[in-house]
């Protein structure tokens, strides 16, 4: 089941760039949740390429088509299928690529561990394949928000220009101020100037994108092979082109001591037990502890360049050159940004029920 | 099952700090393994800690006992249980930290999931939960040994200082040549010192862990959700302290254009498929591309540290100061490398057997 | 992941009686598997009513479309999803049937266990869903087929009339014979009698299915939870209707002595093993022993009937009385046995894949 | 994870007949039951063989030591390790057996499958495996009787003699006057003789074991392939020496009509709604529906007799005659009873949980 995440709350992804369709079956999410196509809709638009001059201008529609799962509005404990039909799969002929491994890309391996690939658009190798994460995701944020937690991406690296002074408080806002969904306005405009000059070069960029979840309760996550941080970064890990995972500090706390490292913890005002700052973003343990959830990913520029390049011809078995046509992303990171958080809804909207947060079966009973 | 991972090969761990014993189930190795106490006991003794004056002063023997799926001194296909008495347990009391959280730690989240927990020594939270990853991980070891493929994790970070020129040709021999397993000398005697005065100021210093697996064959990983990278990434992070993975040039690609960052294929003078660079760390699209598995993860200070600290008292719900005692390790890189190579070995075996390179029930009957 | 079976080789089941459409996703199918809609067509048009005056006179088409994991007419190892809409979906008016529990159905549990149920045809409750078997069962026959095994279900009771005289040699010819799908044309003949004057009261009656596996080598199975046995007992208990399911003499095993049970091995003419009887139904220690695998299942009498049945009123919380009016099955038996070949070939495929018989990913790689 | 049942709630069975020892690791026990060696112990003595002239005269203690997962007399949510040193393992030489397989049991698969194979007493292929069932079953008893849930199992066949005339409502009172283990004292007369006789003649005999958990709620179970009746029935039939199982009425529901096996529903005086027969043995659509959970297996005669049967040298690849010595069982039914409770404890604990019954991680949490 290796195309299935997820324990109770679980998405089953299948589909390919340039098959008929892509979708996902999405099982264990309990009933009485009003769902409708156009909660899906909202966030495949987001993923969706062709908003700006920063994505690849191909149009897809990506026009979301609930099949099973919802009954009168609502969800009704059984499997929601929700399907993306492709409908410009026939826009381009990719023969050039068919036994020429395309460097960056998983081509070679697919040929060699299945004997057979569908090469047209990366088939199942490509991001496309991330329709699926997000109609989960959009589900799982559905559900989610019904217990108060609210989740949200923002690149924070393009290059080598960072996002110095995030608004956290007006992310959202600031978000969507800008076609990088970035939270620094200033920073943006700068990203945005470098990821076009790369598109002019023919080149692409690689960025970090940072997702942060708030209102998650105490107490998520199973130790020890089922800590929320290796859910988390299975899942983060897995979306294409992404070479790396952290959870709050991440990486700089190998600079650090403990004693500056530490989070202590107090009661606040309310009673409640916070901690004062939140290197550990959230997660001690393997477990929530009631912070915000904060983590990061690296995602490597697009491999799929204009760019010359050395390679190999895997039919005559040597050494060739390639030149890759067609319409690329520049910097995938704004459009990763959805399917960030997508990953992340589901993780949690899966330890959620499993953590007796969410019953497993019905919404409208307590738990 | 969420103290069990692999789906073939698998591991389930029970256990914790002071109770009777530490173990691990393996479920899934083929039969016609040659295995004894003592290819387990080797792995342990290189976790264990007092070795040296980097790691804690703790004595504890960490004697492994085979309990079955060994017949005549092979496996025979059925679960392998190996156990660790704890003979030290009662060495100290953990009554002070009963009901205070340790800042850090997980003592928090685990009281307020579980409402009751064991405070001594860390419990299932402590780091000696390890023992679990190395059992499972010296027996996949073994397995992998029989195709080629070898593993070796080294400290690459220690606070600041970095390990600058690694010798990769001669790693293990100066692994094995300064206590900080470092395969730079020259840095690790600046990592030594610099874990030394952390420990002399009563804190602790964090790092990074690098793996490399090589002999890997092309192929391993399935795609969408049983890639090779989100699987590593799991285990990786689920290992204690673990803030972060990453695969190849992991979190530098942000910073790189494709132009840069792309392995470029070749035919080497065997015929055989290779890249010229290994950003990617030996992974593409998910799937193993025949060059070495590079995988680092960055590990934070050991929380447990003798400066005072402030935090709350569960019980009296207010804030105190919390003083811990005891021997710890000022830095816990050293002994993480035995980890890593463990964790990084369990996934490689389970998708070797996966992927159908080595034969899931009998060794001795080829694939 | 309750939707889901199987753990290499699984499918995924989705859909209702009258929502949209119903369907599955195979996943862990090896590429190269040439296959096509025309393959799993066959399969479901033997499994659709409306074929003789036997079953339920409701036109269904169940028109198969395959949405993913085929490229170039063969599997490519990616998920493989096979869609049929449901056309005839708005047929009959079920509001009768929208607070009252229809005996014998599960109605009453679901409205319990999710607080909403999609009433319209038995929602996913419907033997309709069994659709998603024969979808998989379709894909898992031709995999099976390349390593010669070979499926078959056939009546063998209805009510109290007993197949007595099976010709094992043609029994697939005599089961094509005629409508019950029994191998004894004798016994056909007073059971088709039997069933049509159960439909004439208004009235159904149940059966027993027989499903005969040949060609399956030695050593499928995992003991002790992976049990081959165990396996087929859960997903045939699994179809709807079936409230028993036994391998080899079953139940009459319990009547016998260990003298006259024990299948006797020997060598035979080839020197290959066999054994003289097979009263263990070829799996002996939850493992296949090469011999012809046996299993019977016991399906109910169609719970659907037209005479006037007591029950209660879920909304006005009393008693009532309720008459199942439209056209129902009144034998589901014959159509039974398409489902319980697919369930059997779905169990048989995974654990061929499991037990190194079969290539994981690439049926044109030795093994 | 094939030696691991339960998606929750599960076990992961370890050991053999003579290895060191048997034991079971069981993940997903909520915190807060208190538990101790003696509830397990319990429970492993009515399972233990020596106690009448009905069983074998083999002596094993079966002393149960618990090596994690307590914590002040108390579950502490992390994983429960009980183990069962094996005392009698040298007790006998097994090297007649080494290469002839024995008639009836899994020998012959297990060295074809694996290649080597533990052969003495039966090595993993051994009824004494169902001691993990026992550890398991023990501590899901525990955990449902804080939900009011009761399961009893008893014997209603030996050979050809069937309890007629069981008192259901003092059932455990008389189970435990007779050895058999028979609700009807006077028919557990007639099978006890039956079962002497076998001993004598150096021959053993089945029988059927009936399984009833009251206290259930409605819900429990997951269509399509998490049905309750779909997990009972794996759980089951991979107990050793059972060929078939059944829920209810089970095979002889297919000599029923519909009108005559529907179970009609209605409001009792307490205004809950019953069914007033119970021919669906309390699942209905795969989902309890709040009446009594009866199952019935048939469990084959112990295969291990006295009696010359003809074999295979597999070594020698000839033809050959086989001549069982040592102390067997000629009926196990009795034994089995104790692991059918606890393999329908097991499930029914892991379902309880799963659909919302009992909180996952405290059980002092309301649900």
């Amino acid at each position: 089941m290796t195309n299935t995440i997820g324990k109770i709350f679980s998405i089953t992804s299948f589909g390919s760039s340039h098959g008929k369709a892509l979708g996902a079956v999405v099982d264990g999410c309990p009933a009485n949740l009003k769902l409708s196509e156009k909660d899906i809709q909202i966030e495949l638009n987001k993923r969706r390429p062709g908003t700006s001059a920063l994505t690849t201008s191909r149009e897809e529609e990506d026009k979301i088509e609930i099949l099973s799962g919802i009954f009168e509005g609502k969800t009704d404990g059984t499997p929601i299928t929700g399907i993306v039909y492709n409908t410009n799969q026939k826009s381009k002929d990719y023969s050039n690529i068919k036994n020429t491994a395309r460097p960056g890309h998983g081509d070679y391996c697919w040929l060699e561990k299945y004997g057979i690939y569908d090469y047209n658009g990366g088939g199942r190798g490509s991001g496309r394949t991330t329709i699926s994460h997000v109609i989960g995701g959009a589900i799982a944020k559905k559900l989610l928000k019904t217990k108060g937690i609210k989740i949200t991406s923002h690149v924070v690296q393009i290059g080598d220009i960072k996002a110095r002074s995030i608004d956290y408080a007006n992310l959202e806002e600031n978000i969507n101020k800008n076609n990088v969904k970035c939270g620094d306005l200033e920073s943006a405009k700068l990203m945005e100037e470098l990821i076009l000059s790369k598109k002019q070069e023919g080149d692409s960029v690689g960025g970090i994108v940072e997702t942060i979840a708030i209102g998650v309760p105490v107490g998520l996550g199973e130790p020890v092979f089922g800590k929320l941080d290796g859910d988390l970064a299975q899942i983060l890990m897995s979306i294409n082109a992404v070479k790396g995972v952290e959870i709050g500090l991440g990486f700089d706390s190998a600079k650090s001591t403990a004693s500056e490292l530490n989070d202590e913890f107090y009661y606040d005002e309310n009673g409640e037990i916070k901690t004062k700052t939140n290197n550990s973003g959230g997660i001690l343990g393997g477990m929530s502890n009631g912070m915000p959830i904060i983590s990061r990913i690296t995602v490597k520029p697009t491999p799929s360049i204009s760019k010359i390049q050395n390679t190999v011809d895997l039919d005559k078995k040597e050494n060739t050159k390639l030149e890759i046509s067609g319409r690329h992303d520049p910097c995938i990171c704004p459009r990763v940004t959805t399917v960030a958080e997508s990953a992340t809804a589901i993780i949690l909207a899966d330890h959620m029920i499993r953590g007796g947060f969410i019953h497993p079966s019905n919404l409208n009973k307590d738990i």
